[in-house]
């Protein structure tokens, strides 16, 4: 693997979660669809989903261990887990990729999505394309990585 | 089961913790007084409690899928998960009661407890009254239910 | 009489303001319905409505002469009259209950609604039950009393 | 007459509310008090008190049209009521004083209480002193007037 | 009648306060203008004047049921009634207009007169023109009305 | 010419861009309407529009070198340019009208709309009328100049 | 000596700073004045003055050896000097009275004099009666020791 | 043309303006780079670069009449300019794409850079992925377009 | 065990993470060192670490359950659990030591680590002194204890 | 030319704008002393006005490409000109003198106006002297050119 | 010497000043035992006290030019004097250990006692130890001497 | 003396304090060349320094009685002293130059440094030009005198 997909809290619930926002696609179907677009592109992906904050801080750690490059949609956390911030610095400091995705434009949303604790460590964020955010943070993996 | 009443963190610590603030009874004996409460009025009641975001977040998740109302004590969490409130807003959006309730007035106690992260995506709020939010919280339910 | 139920300024129009927000029950139903869920309860319910912050402050001084408990919704008032959130001190500190109530969730509405000069010196509060937070309002105060 | 003495909302209450903040001198004889108290200065003093924003407007107007001095305890008005601010501006931009009293030091209760929108337009402040707040008040008229 | 004319607190000084700036044109020679204006427009005007937050409640309540537009100059209460602002909201969502005026521009004036609760709520705004003020919200009520 | 009508950003594209909040009035049907108003008003106006803060600087230059009277949609100018808000003050220090107009009601939209930079250097300010509130703006301007 | 009257930086300067502002009293006329007045209550009063906040905080440290109360003009102190507030804070709570005066209504002046670091922890405060503050104080200070 | 690629002020001075920050790529290679991209990707491409506002309202304008997406770097105008966002929104809720992007992330910079006021009316942002981010941009309306 | 000392999120990675901010000790080093200081005190020490905000909830109940005192370093939940805030509030009102410490000074690094949701309810706080700061902490609980 | 001094939006109305506050030299007449006192000093100094950002921008490259030192008078562009900061910026970092002038003292002045997005790049400030600002800009750079 | 304490304003009133929040300990006692407590680690230790903020100023000047560290506790002067803040920095920037010391916990009082201008240039933080704060100062201080 | 040239806290130590940012010369040679420069002039000037507040009150009440213009570089007391500003104030208002003199930019230092409580009431100010920024405030003074 040279790249982890990572999606924070309430993302396993893809497809069933406000459709109309969200897009239909399930998590299992965009894992397959990330995988294949990563395989496309000559990236081993693996994506992995947690709602537990530990869990992704510990893949961040992971990464950093085995040098692997990490697209993160932190969902919920983005605005609040300066765990996670720091977890993501170590990614960063440590010479990967951190892609922040978002499948929708928090900032046509609430005010409270406006703040991302987590854009200030990441190396570039994409946000509103839907399922498309993941493909784009891959090709500019791939870009790096090639 | 049709109502899951929900527990955040530091509640396990009932009858001990404060008890001039949040009374004398135990988290066992608030769950055993809260399923004969929902008995009562016709409800199977299940009492959950944990310290842990990610369980919360799961057992919203549960609530949708196997469609049960669910009464939330978010205790601390309530002023900063986001994370539990997107959960949250998937029980209310799936067209069941989401209803937070608090032991103690927190409008009556530090200014950091006036903020709810919650409350926007509850069907309603029922806080104060001690024990007896969750037996008005329970006979919300069983009135729409009923 | 021994429960005073309080409506503030507007409630009047209850049943003909924003039905779909507020229901269709006017005001004159809801005294009946009140007084009658009261009486079922072994209260001696009596319902008062004014659009005049005097008035309200004055119900509140009665209700500490008379030892009356109290069920307020102060409606537009909750947002900034400090006389009335003064006069309702008056009522809590005599040992009496004074229940905030608000037939819809105000954190699911405009961002000045959020904000409560009441709640701090109020027994308990329950919001968005439509007319049952008043019901649910009255069983907490028969609680309290039997 | 030429003081007024106004008191704006609960302070009819006054030796019974909270008598360790307020003492035990009720309104009746407050009014006794400050009218003997202002008989010794020489000043033909009435005491009014409601719990009206327009009665407490309306008295400033009379007092413009008959030349009256104010001594003004504005209780919770102090914290938000522009339209009574604005009718004390008269008295003020009339050449008559307008003494703002508080038998407390708000600045050592709740933060809200921190802020006078009437401060702006007195002639003076004189709080903390409890029923001396008004005696002195007094005094600060009577060397003007006198 | 078919348009209320509606002024708030102080607004009956109006030639004796602060000349300089709201002119010297009484209350009572405004409302003989106001009407005038109206007849020459072809509406029946009705000018009232109350420094009773609640009596402006009830007026808008009125202009509801009898279906009459509504031109307010909220004065002070601008800037801190929400009680009026739920009402007047009631004028705007059953059709009619509710236009806001103003004599003076709040804008040039104290920070605090910066702040509308009502504009939110109001079909438009008419601020700075002194008494032409009303001229001007009158006939943008005739040509909705024509 | 003795009135010139500004229009600034975004205006040209009136009758196109959000009928359903704008109306369906292009901006060439605009000019012509209102410089028929004008007319009917014994006005010359001219109107322009541009979206470029420095026309409507320099235009807010040549009204005060040739004493004509300006009435001013700032668009989203509103919100931010004080160069524009400094060329307004020469307008109205040279005592000339300078009349702020809004197709619609800014209070009633995003946050960001509800701050004017320019409204404290405005003669008045008329908004949410449609095209009426030009009308209404010719209207107080040919008062004044008559 | 029983009672200390304190005043701050610049007050040295009285009488020739903005005396339209200040009075054309001078720091030494004002000391005889106050001790005067003094006299005339029976109290042994001392004045003092110095733009040094290290005396000013020893002072009130003598005060709190002595058992003196303290009368205290903190002037620009007023907005910053929390080691003052603590100096002030041991003379109330040595059970004595610390009276804040100031010869202006700091209400009606710039914004950042709006914020009193001293009164909350003041026994009183009066302001905006020019020299009489003084007497007023002296007065409030006489009645207590007498 | 299918897609306008628009770049807002000082980016003309792109490969000399601190490299370390922007990379050494001048406008005019970018400008061939982005071009040849987007022909690769089957896409007509014009790439347009300004440092005035109503430049970039007015190509906001033309794409909406032409029917072309729009990728737009902003530059400092993503902090201020609403008459840009005002545009943008013409350009979104005509159907069409336009894409924010940024050559560095914005949240790893100065405090003022947090804020864009052009993100909410955007249909996506790519940051921080230096000129790569115009190479995502495309691809992103590629796939919408293909 | 008579001391738990606690670490938060991230600090596994200890001597790895930015050594020239946290120096080059690793985590497990640490543990032997806390350890050996603590047993040179008098104390039986225990070691944790987690990223888990459930773990460090679990453990200050533990700490309240067995008479344990607490030295915790929440790292970056510091800064916004008001979970752990709450739990380390039991450990504090049991009458145990709960002594927050930093290895580097926060309020030298970004200014979201200013804030501190702990340290109201800690006994103390020892911060900038990297590792030294868990041996100064020992002493503090020593003395306590001893 | 080795000074170019740039004047801002509205300045081109210098000696006809406010005279009291900005003095009745016209913009031609201060384009004559700046460059008489710029030879005196032994600088080739070119003064150009524009209201129009863009002009400003520009200038700002220019001065980059032709190693130019700046004296800039933003007027109001000072208070929200991001862009022009962003060009600023490129002066400072090209090792040119870039010097931040006003004639009046913003401080002094609306609450707006003391808020400079300009400073934070700019070499130095000179503020308050009225035209001989200028002078000393001149001199300080005359110095360091010398 | 090789450590200078230095406290602050009002800590010469240590053992009488609040006696059940700073305990009974004075400040000569004080004195004593750090002194003892110093010689007992090898540091030769001056201890000093003074409300004068250019004391404290001095103080650090001399410390720099001695080569001594320092231990302060700055009192009030936490919260507002930038004076002693650039003082301190001249101490930590000369390679010298500038150690910040309470007795009590600013966090767990008044809400202008948790922000401290001095924290960000210190070395470390020492609160809520009683005097025991001052012992592991110096501990800190000898294990960096030694 | 015809100018006092006043230096605030901690510039005694000019030229050993970060040499880099302040520059070499020390304070005793700034002194010299300070004299010299105004020498040149035909000013009078003595320099002075404190890190004493009330020193550099007094200093701004003998520059009012003795008629002396004042160059004052106010460091660490910019951001905080209201009793300076006063000071300062009375040096303004009798008609003498206060110039506000900084060796630094503040506005490209730390936030707190962007905050100047002096500025409001000096003719001007000058930042940013080393030691030079006296020179050009004694040329500004001279032109003024001259």
């Amino acid at each position: 693997m040279n790249v982890l997909v990572v999606n924070g809290p309430n993302l396993r619930r893809l497809g069933t979660r406000e459709p109309e926002k969200y897009g239909t696609t399930t998590h299992d179907e965009l894992a397959v669809l990330v995988t294949q677009w990563g395989a496309d592109l000559g990236l081993d992906v693996e994506v992995r989903q947690s709602d537990d904050e530990a869990d992704l801080v510990h893949w961040m750690h992971e990464s950093v261990d085995s040098g692997t490059h990490v697209i993160l949609n932190p969902a919920a956390f983005t605005h609040y887990s300066y765990a996670l911030r720091d977890a993501c610095a170590l990614v960063s400091s440590a010479g990967l990729s951190l892609v922040e995705v978002h499948l929708t434009n928090p900032h046509a949303r609430e005010t409270f999505r406006h703040t991302s604790v987590i854009s200030g460590v990441a190396s570039g964020t994409i946000a509103g394309f839907g399922i498309d955010s993941y493909r784009l943070a891959l090709e500019a993996v791939a870009r790096r990585v090639g």
